[in-house]
């Protein structure tokens, strides 16, 4: 057996050399919170404004926006649906979000709509104030995050423009779409903690452009004490002749 | 009847032509939510470093920190157990929050560790690693934001000292003792939306102190729709002879 030290497997299903033995990937209870620690706080620092609150103190300057939309009155739409991406959606609706999902195989999750496959994109893009990307990397997903995708974004929502947050993986993201997407006001906002290249190289223009926030790849960080558990659990069932669990489907790629 | 048009009363409370009649206050759910998503996002934004990320973009700085505490880990302790308190308190729980909650008269609250009166507030604070405080201002309540309760919040925490969050009333802060205890260490930061006066004077040292956070007065605005419905509401409901909804007790002055 395979151990993935974490929730994707995109750096194994590439190699050529890779036995054909189970791959079993790391879903910890600490992980997914962290995420989604990670994805509330992003929406809401778009929804509430944060930055332009910062700018204002940097100025000293006093002013509120009594026009300030409700989270209720905000679509975030999650891109992937797996254990991380419901368990935001979850939280980000206890928050009073109104928020659908995708994925690419149909999926039900309670409490919310969802869209699937290439059909149910361009809806589900069309109703998104804040996309949320928790996609796994997979020759279908690489470069998902381009101009085509945030062209089709909710045009006519509280926040003055879409916004995105890429919490998944740098290769998701087309770089240069981004910054032009940002520049010509098709998006208006992004939060990326992944990067094409990372270290996120020192003369990125992501780094000082003044409507992105750069986190260094730090989402959701497992501490090694539950990997260790959750390791030490699938040995066991392993040694006892019981079922693996969260195991890969290596035609699907996760 | 007179009408408040928001959650606090102190603004009458001091007044000594206040007729003798019913005072109501606004409740209303979408107030609630708005100051639970301020709440959540500040928590969430000491919890998660924002500012040390913020100030490493800013430096084009690439660094990591794997001992980042998980929500758990952290116990928020939430003073003022009215409808606000609670709310914010449920959604800190649902983040992971490791909440508690201290008011002056006892209360019971599903789901956490309740305090109250003189006696509780020492063990609560021994307890808090960021404290959110959510008062009414009463004669009892004014100043309470002081040296001798920051020196009495947990030291042991995972966030490297305490942190506080005033979304009450300014009067409810010493802001001298809050720059005293930033600059001595008993403070690690603090997230202020509401100030002795207000607007905030150019030249106060808040504006420009790394560790604090400011914000205009606006962790919780109503909308007009909003009140305008709970107000015809009271109105219909006093012209029927029902019982009023939110009652202010002039004796405890919210």
């Amino acid at each position: 057996v395979l151990f993935s030290l974490g929730a994707g497997v995109d750096h194994l299903m590439g190699d050529p050399k890779l036995p054909n033995v189970p791959i079993v990937r790391v879903v910890d209870e600490d992980l997914t919170n962290r995420m989604s620690e990670y994805v509330v706080l992003h929406c809401l620092m778009h929804l509430r404004q944060q930055r332009r609150y910062d700018e204002q103190q940097r100025r000293r300057e006093w002013f509120d926006d009594r026009f300030q939309p409700a989270a209720r009155e905000v679509r975030v739409g999650v891109m992937g649906l797996g254990v991380l991406g419901q368990d935001a959606a979850r939280k980000l609706r206890v928050m009073g979000f109104d928020v659908a999902g995708w994925s690419r195989s149909p999926r039900r999750a309670e409490g919310m709509e969802t869209f699937s496959g290439g059909e149910g994109l361009t809806p589900f893009l069309a109703r998104t104030d804040i996309l949320v990307c928790l996609l796994p990397l997979t020759e279908i997903t690489r470069g998902i995050l381009n101009r085509s995708i945030f062209e089709r974004l909710a045009r006519d929502g509280r926040l003055g423009g879409p916004i995105i947050i890429n919490a998944g993986r740098g290769a998701l993201q087309v770089e240069t779409d981004i910054l032009a997407c940002l520049d010509e006001g098709i998006l208006k906002a992004a939060t990326l903690d992944v990067f094409e290249k990372e270290p996120l190289p020192p003369d990125s223009p992501l780094w000082s452009h003044p409507a992105v926030t750069v986190t260094p790849h730090n989402s959701a960080m497992s501490s090694p004490d539950t990997i260790a558990e959750q390791i030490a659990d699938q040995v066991r069932r392993f040694e006892c002749g019981e079922e693996l669990r969260n195991v890969v489907d290596p035609r699907a790629g996760y």
